[in-house]
């Protein structure tokens, strides 16, 4: 029985793919510290857990395609904190961030066409896009460069007659790179030149240090029509697997079409939503201590790579991840080979090899992607793994 | 700024658009009887409820792309008790029924393929196939046999070079028809003989009435490799918010292809399968009682149905819908009228028209479904406002 050309063509997931070396690992007793997954350890705020404590729906019903009235609300209230004035008109709720990338694609593009993404980028567009039959046409960025945004010429460059719309991760995964005010003023520009869309994935929104601040696409004025923002609540309040995010756009035929994709498969996970509206009333320090945890990672992170001799890795100011260029041939190699051949005191640790970020073949080879997801201590104990490792590593090469 | 072509081409809910009228009856103090959705008034297990009460986890963690084990290993239960005879690996766990079809769709065509169903169909297949690029080729069944499938000669006949599957709604929504082992017999002969895949949708499988006796694809002796169940929680457990389906093929290559799709979007909701896992533990009089109270509401709107003069309708054994054809010729006329210019007391009912659910334009224009998915004591009132409504209606005309 033959399978679609699609079912051949989707990439297996470049994070996961690594998985049996650390289950081989596991059975043979040793501990594997994930940096390679963007699951944090932090804990789900208690405000958010009270409501599948105290839930006292008699009927898990249903509940409107465009997600609950309550959490729009609640939703138009988040976001006017952050500068984005939006209705709740301009906002549906989606099955996580994911669901919200296919609506994008599937209502701005037809099959065959192409949506600008600057790379190494979230490798799970790469199936979204599979899933829509859309082309994703990479703009590479770089390591030496903090992996911001090339010139503008560059990225007008790879527009074609069927290029419909710009990709943004801001602050990015897999890089923690935020964009200037000025970088997305650019960019924005060039899709109002041209009659782009640009599809903002700005689901670490909260997640900036060293005072850097997040521009949202919605921030940009002229884009009503041109500005699709996708969002998630999975990092922000540490609640992954609750599935809920949300897209957002001022463009008013968008969102009727978006709707309607919306109503063919109903609805929206109904008590994730509740304890996700509870989120949005959380005191202020509850994101500021985040932050503070997470910086404090990030430089933990960052002062061990910098110990290695040839790294190549500009600070990142978002996110919770790292891309870094290592003095190695092939990061994948070294990767299967903490997880086969290396071991301190029974312990390794586990990270993404960065050419899964990339849609050109062959880069991306020689870096690797650390996700500080783990507290301190065990980020600790990792990051002196990772240096060990890769000093032995390196010498037997 | 353009949109797509299929933003424009998806369908808009024929269940929910009449929903303006509903809400304008609603602001003039109007009660409405809701018979036109597939929200079951029935209270959610208890036991399901516990699980969110009692919720210990302190992260709300993503969980594997195929569902938590715990919950798959349930399944292989559940499912073993109705016959059908898998394990873990056959199983995934999706974001309701929903993402199930949809899965199946691109794993198995490429856009611009095709898929026999019989009409009149469950609306929002519309909706996935225009996700996936697929083209639906309806096979019409009528009131008159009671929309049970024709013969298979005239399958046959639909099927050309692009064809590849064959998908049922077995119990039926809208129909609420149950096919009988014969006839599923004969579509996966059929099937088998031309190398398509069938998709069954049996969400509906634990409501059957009279004895019927219900038959899933997995049944089905040599369909390991075309075979492919798709299944919810929604309706059996009164789940309908909580967003648990699954996918179950004992093809491993196309599990394979699905899991890569499952990883790109990354898990179902957590909290919700675990919710779910619950449900599969119930005593059997869950379900009896369930059965035995949504026979009673059956019979009630047939009864009901029987007494308006030149009415189309044979007794369904299956899921909660009866689909009629009225001695009208515009179905969804009346609908509009209920809600605009009829009421009881100040109270009225809303069906859904079943034009919608056909793929052949101008069929069903006579047709409407009712959900029996309200208590008794609102079943009674509203099939009496409706039976009232039609008599004058139909005098008026």
């Amino acid at each position: 029985m033959d399978l679609s050309r699609r079912a051949a063509e989707i990439q297996a997931s470049p994070i996961r793919k690594l998985m049996p070396y650390a289950n081989a690992a596991k059975k043979q007793g040793i501990r594997v510290y994930h940096l390679n997954i963007g699951q944090p350890d932090i804990e789900t705020p208690a405000a958010m857990m009270k409501v599948y404590h105290e839930l006292s729906e008699k009927v898990i019903a249903y509940g409107p395609s465009q997600g609950l009235d309550v959490y729009r609300k609640s939703l138009v209230t988040y976001y006017g904190r952050h500068g984005i004035h939006v209705s709740e008109d301009d906002i549906i709720v989606t099955t996580a961030g994911s669901e919200a990338i296919v609506f994008a694609m599937l209502v701005t593009c037809n099959e065959g066409d192409e949506i600008i993404v600057p790379e190494p980028f979230y490798t799970n567009y790469n199936g979204f896009a599979t899933m829509a039959g859309v082309a994703l046409v990479p703009v590479t960025t770089y390591a030496e460069t903090g992996y911001c945004l090339p010139e503008i010429a560059q990225i007008e460059k790879l527009r074609g007659p069927r290029t419909r719309a710009i990709m943004l991760c801001n602050p990015g995964n897999p890089t923690g790179t935020v964009y200037s005010h000025d970088e997305m003023q650019a960019i924005c520009e060039l899709a109002l030149r041209h009659g782009l869309y640009v599809i903002s994935d700005e689901v670490y929104r909260e997640f900036v240090y060293d005072g850097a601040v997040h521009t949202s696409v919605m921030h940009i004025a002229g884009m009503e029509e041109n500005g699709i923002l996708v969002d998630s609540i999975s990092k922000r309040y540490s609640a992954c697997g609750a599935r809920i995010g949300c897209i957002v756009s001022k463009n008013k035929s968008l969102m009727t079409a978006v709707l309607k994709f919306a109503q063919a498969r109903l609805c929206p996970p109904t008590v994730d939503q509740l304890a996700a509206n509870a989120c949005v009333y959380l005191p202020d320090d509850y994101i500021e201590a985040i932050q503070r945890e997470y910086k404090a990672r990030r430089d933990l992170v960052y002062e061990e790579l910098l110990q290695i001799p040839g790294v190549v890795c500009r600070k990142p100011q978002g996110a919770f991840y790292v891309t870094v260029k290592l003095p190695v041939p092939d990061a994948e190699d070294f990767v299967i080979w903490l997880l086969k051949e290396f071991q301190v005191d029974g312990e390794t640790v586990m990270c993404a090899p960065a050419n899964g970020f990339y849609a050109t073949p062959g880069l991306g080879e020689d870096e690797l992607r650390i996700a500080y997801i783990l507290n301190k201590d065990d980020l600790t104990k990792a990051m002196h793994i990772f240096r060990a490792g890769f000093e032995i590593y390196r010498a037997s090469r």
